[in-house]
């Protein structure tokens, strides 16, 4: 498994920290958004004599309770098609597991999420990318796409909606597209929602659970972390109307015994947060959204189309190479004793030469830091010697 | 993935709690002992304001605490050697994915814990059994046995070590004799010792962490689930001298983001525990083991070697079929509303046709309960009808 062009840049990072420079870290998903309370005092309230395995797909209450929240997205399952996860990353694994036989193919959007690429290796799997482009804000590619990459070791497709890393929102109309592709071709549906809360401007959330005729075909894969800013917790689900599907991912889940319980202790009260948490969430995204969006697209020769979801952006830079120029802003560049990690494009392109021009960013700092760190890019642009 | 056998009687083992008969679980590695205030208090007491996701590896504090632990146990290793897994589950499944290519193999004596077939499938590896036998109480097999079982794809051997399901303990000798092995044909060397607290009538645990010039060979594979009596927090450990190993986990541990957290925190905390806890458990495990293996080896026809560690005996009993005796006891039979679940050892073999007039037994009961779990055990013998 090749490291990652991020990993690779932590340790300037850490040198540039011990200069005395400060570093606006937007290359990564961890956001400071508080955890609730309601769950973290569920947690302390937790006092069994014995902290047990759980059910191997999770404990019942949780399941049950965990069917009313997606009754509120017009999702509407059983408990028995949720299988408890320790986080996402376990669902996609499973999935893959699950429903492909070694030396399969999934195809994938590119750029998506780098980590797909090491539950593929897992799983024996082979990803298949196919080209989305920033000129359209990365879009579903056209049918034509995947009809090309479609082969007799196709089993399924993958997306992530909102999508990490481009925060690109599927619609309606694009997931039916899929829909069609996926029956036509007898293909599973892997749908990555764990950016489900976070759709801005009043977008609402079209989740592949909402296409009828599919229910052998969709395998859902969500996770706490993001939604109660609870990564630590380690808390996911694997949900699919498919009996088959669920019942060899539950031999999966028997042979890891159990997911952790204080994070599913920790999750079932998390469901009551009030919406009023989110809304107030969501609010304080869209401004940061703005600020780096606005701010990209005001820097001569950068490009950031407008995300509605999740927080993530990839933005178009007028550089040589992004992992020159990501590595350079670390290494060689500060503005006022200050500078800003970007995560290089390239990390989340299969495709070898894609994404040279790109970065993503990850707005989760506070909106004056990261005015400050718009500053800082604008600077950095301004004497970078691989401007192109 | 075959359904284990155990898992095929949980139904009849409902059926027969709704007929309002007792069921006395002795199939299961869940101990009752309580979970230390120690851990419970630390995980009361966190309090951040967000619950992130932690470094990949563990958080360090953590890994560092651990080293001193490992110290009482003459096992000296760095932070940077442990790489912190979500149980001891994961550790297995890296050590296989991080070792091994798919199709290579793994030499196991067997029986073995028969979720290692699990992860093995995951990993795409394949497990050659060898047998170990009860007459000698399951001694390591000897060397030729190993000899005929390597292949030019064998990488590696696993054991366990105390063992699930056997119990039994090896020697310093039989290590010895395995770094042989492992040195001759530059193989790895996996040991499971999630038991390492589990040693009876004053037996010391001998590590292969104790072996000298194994570094590169040895990877150790460690849970605090038994130990501290927490299966459900899910902390395990990938322990291994060998960079390039560490290496690869650590970008295994890197895509799956961070074992959980409050786990983290409760494994932190119970290395504090005093050792006048582990002495009271292992008094309580030793009389209920001698409750175990003085009844049974009471009972005509049967055998039970005395288990030097874990909390698990293999016996062999006068009847026809393990599967079909412990199916038998939860849907046909009861001795005054109260009956025995047993795990047949059919499941902790590879080889077909093993382990039929064997079953293993955990002692995780009360001595009183465990009293009248082998009164019913004798009288079901007397009745069985596949008695031989």
């Amino acid at each position: 498994m090749p490291a990652s062009p991020i990993r690779k840049l932590v340790p300037y990072a850490d040198q540039a920290k011990k200069r005395g420079i400060r570093v606006y870290h937007l290359n990564i998903g961890q956001p400071d958004i508080e955890t609730p309370d309601i769950a973290m005092d569920a947690v302390r309230n937790f006092k069994p004599k014995v902290v047990e395995y759980s059910h191997s797909a999770g404990i019942y209450s949780y399941r049950e309770k965990l069917t009313t929240y997606y009754k509120k997205y017009d999702i509407h399952i059983t408990p028995e098609e949720i299988l408890t996860c320790t986080g996402g990353s376990e669902a996609i694994l499973f999935a893959m597991g699950s429903c492909m036989d070694v030396g399969d193919e999934v195809i994938i959007p590119e750029p998506f999420y780098a980590n797909y690429n090491g539950f593929a290796i897992n799983a024996g799997v082979v990803v298949r990318p196919i080209p989305s482009v920033i000129d359209n804000g990365f879009a579903l590619p056209p049918i034509s796409e995947f009809e090309k990459a479609i082969t007799p070791r196709t089993k399924a497709i993958m997306i992530c909606n909102p999508n990490n890393p481009t925060g690109y929102l599927y619609s309606r109309e694009e997931l039916e597209t899929l829909r069609d592709i996926v029956l036509n071709h007898d293909l599973f549906l892997f749908s990555d929602e764990v950016y489900r809360e976070f759709c801005y401007d009043g977008a609402r959330h079209a989740s592949v659970m909402h296409l009828k005729g599919l229910d052998q075909n969709i395998v859902l894969l969500d996770s706490v972390s993001k939604r109660y800013s609870a990564c630590g917790i380690r808390i996911g689900a694997l949900i699919s109307r498919n009996k088959e599907v669920m019942q060899t991912a539950l031999k999966f889940a028997q042979a890891r015994l159990s997911p952790p319980t204080f994070g599913q202790v920790a999750a079932e009260a998390a469901i009551d947060v009030p919406e009023s948490y989110f809304a107030a969430v969501l609010n304080e995204y869209t401004s940061r959204r703005n600020v780096v969006v606005e701010s990209i697209n005001r820097m001569p020769g950068a490009f950031c189309p407008v995300p509605k979801g999740a927080f993530y952006a990839v933005a178009r830079l007028p550089i040589d190479d992004s992992d020159r120029f990501c590595k350079w802003l670390l290494e060689d560049f500060n503005f006022e004793e200050k500078t800003v990690m970007l995560a290089p494009a390239t990390g989340f392109y299969a495709t070898r030469g894609r994404g040279l021009d790109e970065v993503r960013i990850s707005y989760v700092l506070k909106v004056e830091d990261l005015q400050m760190a718009m500053k800082c890019l604008k600077e950095a642009l301004n004497v970078y010697p691989g401007r192109k």
